[in-house]
């Protein structure tokens, strides 16, 4: 048979399987995590006079000199190098010479420098997913607390179910994000433990200081087995399960999104930055960005399936299969990242349609069911007789062509008895809405708590 | 094209349909959590006025009539009553009519209800998982308590590194499980609120009080909003991973045991209870139960993408779609509860062949970097020479077919000046692994330490 | 900590290990083919003079005897007999004596006895999932046949973009289920090969006749390398994706079916065999069925990613992991059949609202690029032009309040001297329909060609 | 709460924006595919008189110079261009003007253009995929050639069950690989298809001829419906379902190769060039691209879990949530590629320790069932006794210390009369091995057969 493709892989295989071993291209986006980590480990080496001041400041005058390069764009990443940690080595080593160079790797091993690097990216990003979780709460609770008493259908099934406030079906998000939020900060404070001095698997002979390494890089303890130190990735399954269960959120509401921009639905109306339209077509708004974040569910959920497949079955302490924990976790934190901030910023420039909202409760006669309990609960009319008497008034209202919470005094007149002026009330959309007081409820009140449930959470927030 | 069964589905599609639609046969699991959830709902409805106190008491003693039925196996479990709830609740009526047996659904919907059974069950199995959890953490703590000098090889790449001891290797383990108890008590402390009284979606227009309600189901609070409260399944997720990240650990920890357990190995020797043997192959001894439990990662990680997959872009509130919610999650406590039960006797009735351990320690050199750091450290020699003086040890213990851990004093003669009786120690594999020191490290004092980190971790567990 | 369950773990360890260890509460699903198998072996063994032929008479009939009992229901399954296999070898060995049940095991292992049954019980669900999906293909092709001309919005991004017909639309579907009927077909004759004579794991000294035992059992083969014929699970990983693959569709249709049936959309009518409804909500219908077969999407793509973590790494030749193989397929083969039946019903006994599907149609200007299309392509208008001319046109009918499809030749009067009746015409929905008559297009004249090539196909089929 | 980045998202929404929606970072892989496709598009177009002659030639040339551009690495790809298609159609225009080159897109949408690309592809990438796994059978096969004596322990469980060849064992990741490559060829032919022609949806006016364009390109045929042309990502499943099996089957090989790497089986040797070693361990080999290959079957398990998410549920047609089906497709083959090429190289280059594997064959009495067997069958004695009197012989060489295919004439005289030297023939390892003798088992003449099978095959691809 013939080949198709025009040689990629014909390259001599020593250059093939180069590649197939760096991780450069991808683990240097832990050049930070990796300078610093350095920096604090020399510091703790001179002061357990494992090298002596003169050394450790050379070396960190050159890690410095190395950062600023990287940050200027002048640093050369080379795939002979191997990885973010060997590349900086060596330029450390043409800086400061080899004698020097090699002794910042006294009492470290390339494995616990690889857990401390990728345990220090994880709490950055675990910190800055939270963050922009509270900013999109914090949309969506100004938009309720503007929405009240905008009303719309409730639905179960994908059918009018109940009148709701918009209000009260956004803060059902503001409640699932602030989950999302107190996991990433419940994941953040059990894993914040510093790994470096792990070494290869089982500790060094060397008088170290962990602590002292761990206190320079913010962390609030050290791991205490060495090997598990240089084999735990639940940490990085933590974050892509926690960017999982915020894409099951963002999908849902983004599906809505989708759903009320249809024409019909016609619920909600998209900002063009946030949407492709059409020239000669004046209605056409294609909800881009609501699809793309929808779409990406699917990413995030195969990294995270990736990583806990890759780590299956495999034996202490460290094993090559393990480099490949990064890249799923970079694309499922960049991923969650620019999708909240997106979806922030398309909520907040969308506006909502209250009008069709409104027309849409009015079909389904969704109050029929507050006219059957107020029966009960007022007239202490039995549960079967108050259906019954509720099936004429739907009846009647069928024959009208009249939602019955559109129903007047003269309509039903003559009905039953117990159908007076009252009952009529509670046939209207938003008696039905405000009747529902119970906390937790639609009413304008129980929405009113739950912003200040809310609120009181943000102001608190230690994290 | 012909049929190749025999029928199953000519049945009446009504039937089919039925079957089909029916969630009795899986959600009967929730029995006791919906009874419970019942007497608590009556209660709180009594002291609120909402039904009298006579009607509270009928209802509670024929639930608890209904329960004791359950229980002795004498209550029928009917598909045509489609789940648990309507099963028992038909019952009810049947028992105190249904005037008053009907009442037990006022401020109360189908939504609400399922949501609350399933987070009880959800608590329960996550508290039986962690006290199972805690078990075999004491297990792995007790072995190591017995083997801080048992000396084996510690392995990267599946390659000797450097010599440990058992002790150390699982105390990795028990710091594994730790974590996963901490996951499984942040998960029950974020998620014990009670979601009773959203009913359909939307809160309810009677004088209830949830606080009550969730106070005497033993809730820390209620969920602040009642479209989430029906539509969240999050903690249904939480658990899913948690299981998986359990059976990451517990699959590491079987593929050493079934490795250990291999003729080639020879580390461990599991109990008959546990494996299956032959009687002309004296020496086999299959490790069914460690492959089994091995193998059963797959479930419960297909359980968690199973649930991520149904819950993806599911419009608020209840879906049908949500019904699948259940077995996945009953699958996964059971396979967890079943096999940490079974992982932990089976450790607990192995027996470790130090012999062999000690033997293979003693291949590959595993002590010659400690020579040459420690020509570094205490000789002052440059790291080069140093590699190139332990390279000459090599070959010499090469040359006489032994491991440089078995070298004598006669043997390092005239090789290098430095080397001399005091190196020779630093070879030893006992000393090797007492000189790691560090904190976290494989030494007996830094092993020790460990224990008493998890000792002091396990006195202070309130939860 | 304490325990919050009722003491299920509590029983005594060897009982829970024996139910751990046991397969046959699932895998007694196999017994027809377990049977099956051992009757061609026999068979075998007697032609090959391994037994006589008294003997294989004895065991056939002893066999065909069992059978009969688990028929009726009078065959006890133990579970101390650990799987189906020994279950009915048990039994035989009791009706014939065990020094002549005991040969039935000549010549065959465990390994591959269950590599046959689960082979044999792949090949049957394949095709009785083709079975049920040809009937969908047929029902979806018939209700086509009757809306060649019933005029819809065709979506993009769920906005309206082109009008085509119902049966279009519909016979997009036709062609998924199509393809998942190919997939089935062509892994049915990819894996049409009998394992049995692999033995443990390197074949057997007999002088067996695997060839035979092929033919007697209707496989078309047997497979090359004993090795792997007893570790060998892709037929049970392509059954699971393709049952996979079959619910994407499956989702995809279901999620339009819930659409569709919104007050929003109104395009279809569930009988409300296949929904809940409300006595006093007359308009709510809850399509359950539609909701539930996309929510157990969910679950074969978890049974799918089950067996590919448990086979992931896996050492030759037969692991007790792979036990783990079974549950999963019966469950996506039990989900897929159920699902595909109660869904042909669904759609069979389902309506559709066509006054809603057009008058939806009519909102959009959907046949304004039909305009514009026509005037570069009939007029030679450059198409800026063309575009400048077709937005005054949409201006107009938003002026008027109309669909452009609704203007008149008196509204279009003025506007530009190419807009004339003949203009008119393209902006009809109808004719916009009808004219993409290219291959594969929305014209009566394209789908009709279109159910001829499925017609053909089906009447092609040889599986 | 503080923001821990540098401001990576701080940039102007707009941009976030522009990325966010660009696929052009990825999809311009797909350049030739897209050039292709164009030029066979406006050669129809010209054919069909739908554009003149001499506009088709002028798009051609101007499509020859951008592939020229690209290949020679001067085209710049621009985010503001958004994807492949868009960029190569705005370069076209600055050559020919945007009169002709806006020319190209008649008859044709984005959607039916990116459909065609991807299959393109898609159809490229299956062929060389499986043009490799072709190379990797071959060298299975020829180690199997050279190997059809090399003795080893066949396991089940891990533990030693029967002597079998290497060729043997290897013969069978021959066959897994050959059903890889059928599943290839099977999706290949079932998915080559031409969508070009749909359109955006529905088809068009157009009197386009969507089988000359089929043709021209290679495909076999047209999609015969328009909707399901532009939405069918079945194709993309097919294939990262076939990788994902491939990686099922290299993870279980490369687990072989690591376990056979350790010192404690010392089975194999790998080349340097696929390992990394220690200066100072001169036996530590780590086998890092096995590992490697092990570790990525994670990754194509995530992506096929990825897309099979993101198509969940999707209407009908296009969606942009679709954008998300190329990255991972793109990453699961370029993983394949270069992990098959390797995973060749690395088993060239490695050598087998015969004496290694023939020492661990000579543990645990493996031919102890033979000697059973061959009591039953060759001297008529009861299989009862036949076991007790091997236990007797497996007892006597665990008293000389022996394996039973090590014992001699005298070590067996006297346990009992029908041990004699006959018997001790079948207790030789190489006897043992040769008696498999029937199909598909381990004897050298099986084995032969099984090469033989395979080259057959081989020599009649046609694919």
């Amino acid at each position: 048979m013939e080949k198709m493709w025009s040689g990629r892989f014909s390259e001599a295989s020593s250059e093939l399987l180069e590649k197939f071993n760096a991780s450069i291209n991808f683990d240097k986006e832990l050049y930070l995590e990796d300078i610093n980590g350095s920096k604090a480990h020399v510091k703790m080496l001179a002061k357990q006079k494992i090298i002596t001041e003169d050394e450790c400041l050379k070396i960190t005058n050159a890690l410095n000199q190395i950062l600023q390069e990287i940050i200027d764009g002048k640093f050369i990443f080379d795939i002979k190098d191997e990885d973010i940690h060997m590349s900086i080595e060596k330029k450390l080593s043409q800086i400061v010479g080899s004698d020097i160079g090699g002794k910042l790797h006294t009492a470290r091993s390339r494995n616990d420098q690889v857990a401390l690097d990728f345990r220090l990216y994880f709490l950055k990003s675990t910190k800055n997913i939270a963050h922009e979780l509270l900013n999109l709460i914090t949309t969506l609770k100004d938009i309720s607390s503007n929405n009240l008493q905008t009303i719309m259908p409730g639905y179960t099934h994908l059918q009018h179910a109940q009148p709701v406030s918009l209000a009260f079906h956004l803060m059902a998000y503001s409640f699932m994000f602030m989950r999302d939020f107190q996991r990433l900060e419940s994941s953040f404070k059990r894993n914040n433990l510093s790994p470096l001095g792990s070494c290869a698997l089982a500790g060094t002979p060397h008088n170290t200081d962990r602590d002292f390494v761990a206190q320079e890089l913010g962390f609030e303890g050290i791991t205490p087995n060495a090997m598990d130190g240089v084999s735990d990735r639940d940490f990085a399954l933590e974050l892509l399960f926690n960017i999982s269960v915020i894409f099951t959120h963002t999908s849902r509401l983004c599906e809505e999104i989708i759903m009320w921009s249809t024409s019909e639905f016609g619920f909600i109306k998209i900002s063009d930055k946030f949407s492709t339209g059409s020239s000669i077509m004046p209605q056409k708004k294609n909800p881009d960005v609501a699809e793309l974040i929808r779409g990406k569910t699917g990413r995030v959920y195969g990294n995270l399936i990736a990583l806990l497949t890759t780590m299956k079955a495999l034996p202490l302490a460290y094993n090559k299969d393990m480099q490949e924990d990064k890249e799923g976790v970079f694309d499922s934190v960049n991923t969650a990242l620019s999708s909240l901030v997106i979806l922030n910023q398309m909520l907040k420039e969308s506006s909502f349609n209250k009008e069709n909202m409104k027309k849409a409760s009015m079909t389904g006669h969704l109050t029929a069911t507050d006219l059957a309990d107020f029966l009960v609960r007022e007239k202490n009319i039995p549960f079967r007789q108050a259906h019954f008497i509720t099936g004429k008034i739907v009846a009647k209202a069928e024959e009208l062509s009249k939602d019955i919470s559109e129903l007047s005094s003269d309509d039903i007149k003559n009905i039953n008895e117990n159908i007076d002026d009252e009952a009529l009330k509670v046939l209207d959309l938003i008696s039905s809405m405000q009747a529902r007081k119970s906390k937790g409820g639609t009413s304008t009140q129980s929405v009113k708590e739950q912003i200040d449930i809310l609120e009181n959470w943000i102001k608190n927030i230690n994290f």
